[in-house]
């Protein structure tokens, strides 16, 4: 049986082995959750950039350009990090440049893989059954917030490490913990996330519907992966 | 009020401002047990030390030397790192120089901090009582398994934190996630490490009773310090 691990900070991807594995790279708040929006609403690619200065040369050639630093949309930037904003029907078929604090260079971090998807609650069972029907071992790797641990992204990989029973074995304290706390919080997870520091942080900047709406499992069933240097929708 | 923080691996401790901090060192299974347990029976001192090389120049010149490697006494030492060693009543007085897999690599990298203490189980009331009368941040420094996240102790972060509500607050999403863990855990830890790495890493060592004996709490009151080098009892 293949393994599902989980490594909760990009600050620690040194310790992992990513070479013939699928590694999962998710941002709850906000970058991947965005990201599926956006495929689910008809978004054709999406470019993942680390810096504001590489998004800026994207959007100087004419691309919809999208950066967040801090929680807020950056100055000059078309797109932040909310991911109502990715809805917009102008945006079927496009392509969308996109750089965030966090997520955005977890997925730089993570160029080794085999495979590099994109995960969020928001289509948590499609990647479940898609991870369920491939034959490479799994690591989910959370953003976290600058290095350090995030409540909302590790339950998110508890989330696929108890999907994933019976399917994928586990044996990694951190899977372990992940899926404890995903288990004691899957039936309110809005409150269960009340005290993390990225929801005080969110809601200072009024954002609770977006955490509201990252929150929620299951609105879409489109899954995205790296090809050739832009994200699309797996078909 | 003063705050309280989890740092959940050495590998992730240079996102951490250690200056003017006090570090509580934990390494559950086995340094820091064994070393509380060094100090409840007698001993006068422990200089920890990171490398093989070094705690065998200590030996040669006389001292009693304790050596673990990934969880057995390395070659050529008098002690491993079993706490029911570190009782013999002939230590009495002694010195002891000690290296481990983990525990003292995570002493060593904490030298920036204004006051280093070694954190167990086996004295928990003792530090909170000692660490509530201080007016200075603490961080909880796990020392994990070979950088990555391990379960016992983040537990025993979470134990400090819990203990210390009312007197240090803390906001971050690490010492959440531990004290959530360790009020899931509290009534019933050997239960809650049953599926962990390190207690079958250990249980195939023939080690539960070490295991049992390192999650019990309080059967201690003194707690250690660095000072000048070496760990002393304070008080």
């Amino acid at each position: 049986m293949n393994s599902i691990d989980v490594c909760i900070s990009p600050d620690l991807l040194h310790l992992y082995k990513l070479e013939g594995k699928i590694v999962v790279v998710v941002d709850i708040l906000r970058a991947t959750s965005c990201m599926t929006t956006a495929f689910a609403n008809g978004v054709q690619s999406i470019i993942p950039v680390a810096t504001l200065e590489e998004c800026l040369e994207y959007k100087n050639k004419g691309y919809l350009a999208a950066a967040e630093r801090d929680g807020k949309t950056a100055d000059g930037f078309d797109l932040g990090n909310s991911p109502f904003s990715y809805m917009d029907p102008s945006f079927k078929g496009k392509t969308l440049v996109v750089t965030t604090t966090n997520g955005t260079q977890a997925i730089t971090k993570s160029k080794a893989a085999a495979q590099i998807l994109i995960g969020a609650f928001l289509n948590k069972t499609a990647m479940i059954n898609y991870l369920a029907n491939q034959s490479m071992d799994v690591l989910v790797l959370c953003s976290g917030w600058r290095g350090t641990f995030n409540m909302e992204d590790t339950l998110y990989a508890g989330a696929l490490v108890s999907g994933l029973e019976g399917k994928l074995h586990h044996d990694s304290d951190s899977a372990l913990m992940a899926k404890r706390l995903y288990d004691s919080a899957r039936y309110d997870m809005m409150k269960y996330l009340e005290d993390s520091t990225h929801f005080k942080r969110l809601s200072r900047l009024n954002s609770y519907n977006d955490i509201d709406f990252c929150m929620t499992e299951d609105l879409y069933s489109v899954v995205a992966a790296m090809k050739e240097g832009e994200l699309v929708a797996l078909g």
